[in-house]
C-alpha cells in the first residue's frame, strides 16, 4: 500500500498521454526545440494585452502590506463587483457581486461547483468530444460523468441529451467555444437546451443545472457571437477564467457566477463559498484578483489566432484533411484518415509533429491540434502533415 | 434537491462559527471597528518583509509575456530548486527539486497529499486540539479524521497515538507550531513518533505516513527550535506555505516536500502532480512562485509577535486566566473558567471581545485567541477580559 489505489490507476490510465509528452521532450532534445512542431498543449502563445501589464504594474505599485492578507473566501467585494458589472453586459442579465465568487481559474471553479451540488452517484452529462479533465472533476466529488455525442459538426444533439437525462442527473456541463473542437453552440440550441432542462427539472422534481465552462468565450472569429447562458436558463452557473483570453493560465484566476434568479441562488453561493474553502483553494490569489478587476473585457490579440486558424485550415485543406472549420477557441479537430487515431498521431510524430489523439477527448478517429503557436510552426509543419496524409491515402 | 446533502449539512454544522463572525461584523458596525477587539482570525497583521516587496517589484519588472503561461504542474523547476535548497538546510536532509511540488498554500498541499494517499475509509490520525479544517480535508477524499488528545500541556501523547493506529491508518498529521495551542512538539517526541510509525508500518505491512503541516515553523520565540521531521522519519511529507511567516495568506502559495528516501517517493510525487492538477489547482500561481523563490528564508518581524504574546500572557495571567505559554505560532489557548466554552465566549462578546470557542478545535473548555493583531487591541481588551473572568469567579 503506497498511494491510493484509484490514483495509481489514474496515473497508469493516463500514461500514454504522458508518454507522448515525454516523447515530445525527447524529440526536442534530439532534434532541437525549433525543429519540433508542438501542437499538443493549449498554452496560449500570445502575450497578455498591454492592459494586463499596466494593471499588474499599477496594482503592485499601489499595494500596501495588507493587500496580501486573507479576504472573504468569495473574494474581494470590489473585484466581484467589477466582474459582475462586466458580466451583466456580456450575459445581458443583471448580475450583482452577490452572484460571483472569485476562483483559482475555471478548473478551480468547476471543482467548487461540482462539490457543492453532487451527492454520491449523481450524474453530470457532457456533450462529447469533451475536455477530458471533466472526468476527474466529477469523480473527485463522487459524481459520474456521462458523455453524449454531439452531431457530426460537433453541434449539440438536443434529442440525445434529452434521452440521457435520468433521475440521477444533477447537471449538464457544456464548454463553448469548445475544447477540443472549437465549435460554438448556437443561440437556438442553447435556448432549446434551456427549455429541455426546465421541463426535465419539473418532471423529475429535481433541479438540473446547466454549467457553462466558458474560458474561450472571447476567442471567436468572423463575428461569431457566443450566446448568453443566463438569458436561456435560470438554473445556470458559469465557470470562467482569464487564462486563455488574456494569456495568463499560470496565474490561476477565474470566477463562478450563479444566475441571479436561480431557485437556490443563496444555497449555491453559500455552498460554493464553503467548497472553495475546504477544497483548499481558500480564496483566489489576492494580487491577481485585483489585477483582473482593472482589466475587465481586455484580451490578447484574437485576430492573431484567427490568422493562425486560417493558415492551418487552408494548409490542411490542401493536403486533403477533413475537418469542421472552427468559429472559436484555438483548437482544430480533424478526422484521421484511418480509424486508429493513436496510430495516426504516431505517424505525425515521426515528422516531429506533436498533436493529441481524439480518443483522449472522447472523439476517436480525430486528433486535436492546438494552434496557439507561432505562425512559422504551422507553416513549417505543413510538409510533414502532407507527407503523412499521402502515406495513409496511398 | 438543491445542493449536495452533505454540503448542506456542513454549512449548517459550521453555522455557529459563521454566526459568531456575523455577530462580529454586526458589533463592528454598531460600535465602530476600533472598539471591537477581534481575536477571531489567524490573519497576520504584520506587513510582509521588505524582501518580499522587493522580490515582487523585481519579478514584475523583469516579467516577459511568457511568464504567466502554464509551467509543469509541479511548478517551475528553478523555483522548486530554490525551495529544495532552503529546505535542505532547514531539515538537515538533502532535498532536491524532484522532491518538491509548488502548491496553492498549505491547504492546497494537504488536499493534494490526502487525495494521493487515501483510499475510501482510510484513517488520518491527528493530535487534538487541531486545526478544524483537517476534518474537511480528510473527508474530501473519502478519508476519516481520527483525533487523539494531546497531554495537558498540548504535547504529543505517543502512547495514545500508538493505541489509535489501526489497519486502516494511512497517516498521522501533525501541526507544529500548533494552531490553536501554539505548542511546538519536541525533538524527542518527534523521534519517538518516527520510531513508532516505523514499527507500526512494519507490523501492519502498510506504510503509515507522517504528514507535517508547518506554516508556523518560522514563528517561534525564546530561541525555540522546531525539530526536523525528515531527520526523524523517512516516510514523511511536509506541507508548508508562505502565508503566515511572510504574511501573504491571500496569495495562496506553498509547497509539498516528500522525504527523498521515502519508500515510494516516485509514486507519491507522480500521484501528487496528478492530484494537484485534477483537483483544479493545476499549478501554484505563477507570479508568486517566482516571488517566493527570490525571498527564501525571509519572514515578517517575528519579534513583534513575541512582544504581543508577552503582552497577552502577562495581562491574562494577572486576570487569573490559566494557560500554557506557547513557544510558537500566534495563538493562545487558555482554559475557560467553566466547562461551557461557548457560553464563556458569548460573555466575552458582550465586552466586544471576539475569540473562538475551543470546541471548534476539538478542545472544549478552552478558547482560542489569535494575537496577530495590533498591540493596542490586546491592551485595550484587557479590562474586558478581566471583567468577564471576575464575573465567572464570583
Amino acid at each position: 500500500m503506497t498511494i491510493a489505489t484509484h490514483i495509481k490507476a489514474k496515473i497508469s490510465g493516463s500514461s500514454w498521454i504522458r508518454k507522448m509528452f515525454e516523447e515530445g521532450a525527447r524529440l526536442k532534445t534530439e532534434h532541437g526545440a525549433e525543429n519540433v512542431f508542438d501542437f499538443s498543449l493549449g498554452n496560449p502563445n500570445l502575450a497578455p494585452p498591454e492592459a494586463f501589464h499596466k494593471a499588474l504594474k499599477d496594482t503592485v505599485a499601489s499595494s500596501s502590506g495588507n493587500d496580501h492578507a486573507y479576504m472573504p473566501n468569495m473574494g474581494y467585494p470590489h473585484v466581484r463587483k467589477s466582474v459582475a458589472e462586466y458580466l451583466s453586459q456580456e450575459q445581458r442579465v443583471r448580475v450583482s457581486e452577490n452572484d460571483v465568487i472569485m476562483t483559482c481559474g475555471a478548473a478551480g471553479a468547476l471543482n467548487a461547483i461540482l462539490k457543492a451540488i453532487l451527492d454520491p452517484g449523481d450524474e453530470v452529462i457532457t456533450p462529447s468530444p469533451y475536455f477530458v479533465e471533466y472526468q476527474f472533476y466529477a469523480d473527485n466529488h463522487g459524481g459520474i460523468l456521462k458523455t453524449v455525442p454531439t452531431k457530426p459538426d460537433f453541434s449539440l444533439d438536443i434529442a440525445a441529451l434529452s434521452t440521457a437525462v435520468t433521475q440521477r442527473t444533477k447537471a449538464v456541463l457544456i464548454n463553448s467555444p469548445n475544447n477540443p473542437t472549437g465549435q460554438v453552440y448556437s443561440k437556438a440550441s442553447i435556448d432549446e437546451l434551456g427549455r429541455l432542462l426546465k421541463e426535465k427539472s419539473k418532471k423529475l422534481n429535481r433541479t438540473v443545472y446547466l454549467i457553462a465552462d466558458e474560458p474561450y468565450r472571447k476567442i471567436v472569429y468572423d463575428g461569431c457571437a457566443v450566446p448568453s447562458i443566463f438569458e436561456s436558463y435560470n438554473e445556470s452557473i458559469i465557470a470562467n477564467s482569464y487564462s486563455k483570453d488574456i494569456s495568463i493560465p499560470g496565474e490561476r484566476i477565474g470566477y463562478i457566477a450563479v444566475h441571479p434568479e436561480a431557485s437556490y441562488n443563496k444555497e449555491l453561493m453559500e455552498g460554493m463559498a464553503l467548497t472553495n474553502r475546504i477544497l483548499g483553494f481558500v480564496n483566489a490569489p489576492a494580487l491577481m484578483q485585483r489585477v483582473v478587476a482593472s482589466c475587465q473585457g481586455s484580451s490578447a490579440d484574437i485576430s492573431a489566432y484567427a490568422r493562425k486558424r486560417d493558415l492551418l485550415c487552408n494548409g490542411l485543406g490542401e493536403c486533403g484533411y477533413d475537418f469542421v472549420k472552427p468559429p472559436g477557441a484555438f483548437y482544430l479537430f480533424p478526422k484521421t484518415p484511418v480509424p486508429d487515431d493513436v496510430a495516426f498521431v504516431k505517424e505525425l510524430q515521426k515528422e516531429l509533429i506533436l498533436v493529441v489523439p481524439g480518443s483522449g477527448f472522447g472523439g476517436p478517429g480525430h486528433f486535436r491540434i492546438a494552434y496557439c503557436v507561432e505562425d512559422r510552426t504551422i507553416t513549417n509543419a505543413m510538409p510533414g502533415f502532407e507527407r503523412v496524409m499521402k502515406r495513409f491515402k496511398d
